[in-house]
Formats: C-alpha cells, structure tokens, sequence
C-alpha cells in the first residue's frame, strides 16, 4: 500500500453514525467532482434489499455523483419503509451535496430484517459530507466492513494513449460469499473518461473473472452490489476496442487482487486455497466439479485440519453431476502428486501433501485426464471460529 | 427399546477385528438362516466403494444368505486390489458358513482411499461367525458405527392376514448425509415372505421418504448402501397389493425413525429441524427451497446459536432458483410465525421466537403463499463439535 489511495476528482468519506453496536465507523460516502459515468452488477438473490431496488431503478440513466453506503443494518426485508429509508439516505446527502437526489446511489450490509435506523443517519450527513476528502477512501473501506477483519482497498494505474489514469476500490467481504456475488460490496472510480454503456460491459466481465470465482461458505446475499464510477478527469479516454483491452485488464487485475483479498479474510479463515479441475471433457463439467469440491464442508474442515483428505475431494468430485472417470482422477496438492489413477500413492507422498496443506495459501488440481477444458475457483477453510462468529453474529 | 430386538429366521454378530484404531467393534455378520429375497439400494456417486461395486452385481439375482460390513476402512478408491479384498471377504465368511459366496453382500464404512485391512478380517472371520445369535443386532449395530455416538436399532412388528411378521433394523450415519444417501449403512431384515421385485420396490419407496430427506453437511458418500431382506420364516406373505401397502406403511414408518436417529446423532448435533416449505406453486420449487436452507451453514450456524435470524433462512429462499415473492413470505418457528408477509413482527415475537430455537427439536415452517406444494427436510444446526470432528478425522 505505498501507493495514495486517492483518484482525480473523487472525494470519499466514512464516519461513526451509531448503527453499529461496537462504536466503529458505519457510514461513508464517495462523491464524484463532475458528474460520472456509472456501471453497476448486483445480487441474484429473489431477495432484495432496499437499496439494491433502488439503485436497480437509477443505474440505467448511467450518470452518478455519489454513493452512500451504510453498514450495520442491510434494510433488507423491511418491506416499504425499508424503500422509503433508502430514498430518505439519498435525499439527505443530495440536499447537503446540493446535487439531484436521482444521481446518489445507496448500498447497505448488515443484519436482514430490522428496520434501518434512518434517522441516525439523517443527522450524520452534514457531517459525512464534511469529511468528504481526496484520501478518504481508507476511512470508507473501513466504513463499509462488518465481520471482516481488515479494509479492503486497491489503486492501480495505467495509461491511454500515454494519458495516465487511476482505478481506486474498496471492498468487504467476509461472509455469505459464493459465485453470483454475496454479502459483498465494492465500489470502484477511475478517472478514466468511458461511456456508460462500455464501462457496464467492462465492469460484467471483471465481476465474471473475480467476485463470481471465489467461496466462503455458499450463502449469496441480498445487498451484493458492485458499482464503478468513471469521473474522466483524467484526460485518458476510452474510446475503442483497444483502450477497452488496456482498461479491462487493469480492472480484472484489480477485481481479481480485492477477490483475493476478500477470501483470504473470510470469516475464520486460516487457509486460502485455489481449486483447479481440469482434463475435463467440458468447461460445464469442470466448473460444476470445482464449486462442488469448493463447497463441500467435509473438504474445507479437512483444509483447516490440514489433513491430505483427498478421499473428500474425490468423493465431491464424484456427486457433482459431472462427467468423471474415477479410475482415471490425478489429484495434485500444489506440485505433489497425491493421487494417480484414483488411488492414492502411499505414506511418503502423504507427508508430502501435509507439508503442502500447512502453508497459508496452495492449489489442489484434481486433472479428470478426459478432455481440455478446464475451471478454476478461489475457497477457503472452514473453521471453528468460523461457527462461532456465525452463530453469535446477531448478539 | 423395551421390544427384544430379534427377527425370526436371522441371526447376527458385531465384533472386535482390530480395523479400528479405538478398539471398538469393526466387523458385523448377518446371517439368513434360509435363504432369503433381498433389495438394495446404492450411492447416487460417481465414485464408488469397491463392495457397493459388488453388491451391484449379485444384488439383481434377488437371493441373500449373508451380509459382511466392516467400519473403521471404506475400501473405496482403492483400485483392482480394493475389489479383490470386498470379495475374499465374502468368500472367507461364506466358507466358514457353508454357503455360496456369491449369496453373500459386503458393505465397508470409514476412511477413503486407503488400502482395507483384509488380512484382519479373514483372520476373524470364524470368530465372526460363531459369535451370530439371534439377539445379535445390537452388537451388529455397534459394529457399523464410526462417528455416531450411539448404536442405531429399530425393531418393529406387524400383520398380514392375521400372521405376525418383524422388522429389525440397524443403520449408521453421523457424517456425510444428504439426499440420495450418504455415508449411510442401513441393514434391514424381516420375516415377512416377499419376492425381490416387490420388495425392491418398497425398499425404493421407504429410502425416497426417509434417508432421502436427512441432510447433516451435504456430503453424500461413495459408500452407501440399504440392504433389506425378507426370510420368509414368520408364516405372513406379501402377495395382493394390499398386503404390500400394509408392509410398505411398517417399513416407512420405521425407515422414517431410522432417519431421525441419524441426523440426531450427526456429528456435533446439537439441534434437530424439520424445515417445512408450503404454499409453493410447484413440488419442484418447495423441494430446492427446503433443500437450499437445510444446507446453509448461514442457517444451521444460527440454529447452532440458538438465534432467530429468519434473514438468513429468506436469504436462502431467495437462492434456491425457485419461484418466490419475497413480500408474501411467512415463516414459522413451531407455531410462532416470525414473518409476516416479508417483514419481521418486532422484538416481542423475536422473544418468542427464541424460546422456540432453544429446544432440542423444533419445526421451521417457510410459507411461500403463492400455491399449495409442499415438502419437508430434516436438518441439524452445524457447531463447533462437527468441524472439531471432521478436521480431525483421520488423525
């Protein structure tokens, strides 16, 4: 993090509201200087929360000056008072902003079901918007943490047609994470200058390679929401197939790091591990293998025991409704080799794996040896704290 | 338990053969004294053990004198050799009993993927055999166990025609459950005398209303397997459709039992729910809603902390892919309904509520109000014990 967390022509903020029981910062604020192009992805959950709905209604007009975000409190299942508090959030940052109510976007995280105490947040904003600053992206990705253990934020920068730009985003993560987005939420500006349309292309693609790729515990979430924000003060313009390219690796790379990021400070996570399938005769076959075996709670309670359970592994492998032949299963841990042909390879090469399920962070390849396709997931261990943090979250 | 737990016509046995490295007893026999008609059902996984491989084979001429298991090793993923070893299995107990080895099943529960220790088990084979007894179905029932804490035996006791008829059973689960089997090992037998199609078919009916609707961590195994035979030595006979809806309805309530013993015992169970989803549009609809919430950890972690948070349980309704209003929804904790129409009913039933989650069984009742399908599942909260258990597994 040597980098400034900062991005020309954004200003961020995060505070203390009250809404969190713990006293911590719960409500935060970026604010586009100019009018913004934005992009957003959100939950597949049939439950939505508040925000989500509204912010589904705003994002089509693709111009945005602000996001206002709390966390201790979802505004989930709190039926229409729960719309009207989103739209009283907007409101209020909008009338101290002086900007138009439509161009604030709102996100939450927290507890489903009680209903948001709007009103602490009313009387925060004057002072949110006060602390609205260049480098208050650290004060924001603190703001929007609940059960994670560190802020999650990222700058990268690059350059077009010898223009440089910067991509800054924040994150949280922790729990109910799988593939189709979860309790997650990540808010990115760049300085690029991008239409509306392109940047939610962009922003898709991104969120497909990162977000959709990573597991915790397989719960989705009904606030997931990922919004990217291009202000163009910058002077880089994207403009054709080209800068597309340079822009979309820049933010995949970015996307795939706060992934990352997210997994590895999972709720009780102690081991984050990379599952790789290939050899499989389709990429449908090798995808439904790896978030089988990323999902199987008898694999991630082997991870966190550190035990070469590769019998689990084989045994998710072969319920995932996939096209297998167990006879013909290699399964590697990192570079050994622990199983060839579906059996394992004795004692020796099992020290070996225990070796390899003792470091933080290692790969488990299971090559099905029947085709080319191929699939890769992000998960992580499940762990004792895991159960404690999730069956205590509420008291 | 106050009925002896015998069957006419079997005899069975459960002793120490020094598989297991506790000591306890690895290695069951049940004996038909005549030879009996048999049924079985098998894994739904791709990988299999190599004695469901041979049961699979011999299972289709109908006739059973025998049944040989093992716990403490799963002879699965273990090659040529592991096929091998299920067979000379057989043949060592089919020797010392003077019977065709090919009248004889096998079933093996434990560890994957690591050679089983045939050796132990020809060696105690004529101890095996000369400790049958009638009455040896509790030892039987010991002998099957790996993590389930307590023996698992049922018997039951019917007519037909004015003929009374038995069903004894014993069963194993603890880990590895879900629908379309698990880790599971169930052993029936009656003295009813029934032809192997029609009891194929009751024992498919039984299993789809009982050891298909438990779930405990989602993992299915590559072991499972439900034997059930019919010696015929009671004098009742299975011969007109309604002597077999009669049975059927012994043999369901008993599977039924059977079910519920085994997810109260899963591994670190502390609490058994029956998950109900009613009012769906479709079968299809209330089966992945009641299965998505009976498998997330979100839920079964609340259940473990005795916590109300009906968010997660809508949150995985909302997950399921199934037709859902999320502002129509109800939810019940027993007969307190928590939810109504989408939106929690506020502290004082939340108390209530709560008062509901500290009892060690209680029903969850998720009303969807768009149709009249229905179906239920029954599930366990997921604790601290379950990943202490399974991190340590082969330790």
């Amino acid at each position: 993090m040597e980098d400034k967390m900062i991005c020309s022509g954004f200003q961020a903020a995060g505070i203390v509201a009250g809404i969190k029981k713990n006293g911590r910062k719960d409500l935060g604020l970026i604010f586009a200087e100019k009018t913004a192009t934005v992009a957003g992805v959100f939950t597949t959950n049939k439950v939505q929360a508040a925000p989500v709905l509204l912010d589904r209604q705003r994002i089509p007009a693709g111009r945005c000056r602000a996001i206002v975000v709390n966390s201790g409190n979802a505004n989930c299942c709190t039926g229409a008072r729960g719309l009207q508090d989103a739209e009283a959030m907007a409101r209020s940052v909008a009338a101290e902003l002086g900007i138009p109510p439509e161009l604030v976007l709102v996100a939450s995280t927290g507890v489903i079901g009680e209903p948001l105490p709007v009103d602490k947040i009313l009387s925060a904003a004057p002072q949110l918007v006060h602390a609205l600053s260049p480098d208050g992206f650290s004060d924001l990705a603190q703001a929007i943490m609940t059960t994670d253990t560190i802020p999650k934020l990222l700058t990268a920068r690059g350059q077009i047609d010898g223009r440089p730009y910067t991509i800054t985003g924040v994150a949280k993560g922790a729990g109910m994470i799988r593939p189709d987005m979860a309790t997650m939420l990540c808010f990115v500006c760049t300085d690029i200058d991008m239409p509306a349309d392109l940047l939610q292309k962009a922003l898709q693609t991104a969120v497909a390679g990162s977000f959709n790729r990573i597991t915790i515990d397989g719960d989705t979430s009904t606030n997931d929401t990922v919004l990217l924000m291009a202000g163009g003060t910058s002077g880089a313009r994207v403009r054709t197939a080209a800068h597309c390219a340079t822009f979309q690796q820049a933010l995949d790379d970015l996307f795939v790091r706060l992934a990352r990021m997210i997994v590895k400070d999972g709720e009780g996570v102690t081991k984050l591990v990379e599952i790789v399938v290939q050899g499989a005769r389709t990429d449908d076959d090798a995808r439904r293998i790896a978030d089988t075996v990323c999902h199987s709670n008898l694999v991630k309670t082997a991870f966190f025991g550190e035990d070469a359970n590769w019998g689990r592994i084989i045994a998710a492998a072969g319920r995932a409704g996939a096209d297998i032949d167990p006879d013909a299963i290699d399964i590697y841990f990192d570079d050994v080799r622990m199983v060839k042909n579906g059996v394992g390879r004795g004692k020796q090469v099992e020290a070996q794996a225990t070796a390899v399920l003792k470091k933080p962070e290692f790969t488990v390849t299971i090559d099905l040896n029947l085709g080319s396709h191929r699939a890769s997931m992000l998960t992580c261990d499940f762990s004792i704290d895991y159960v404690k943090i999730n069956a205590d979250y509420r008291t």
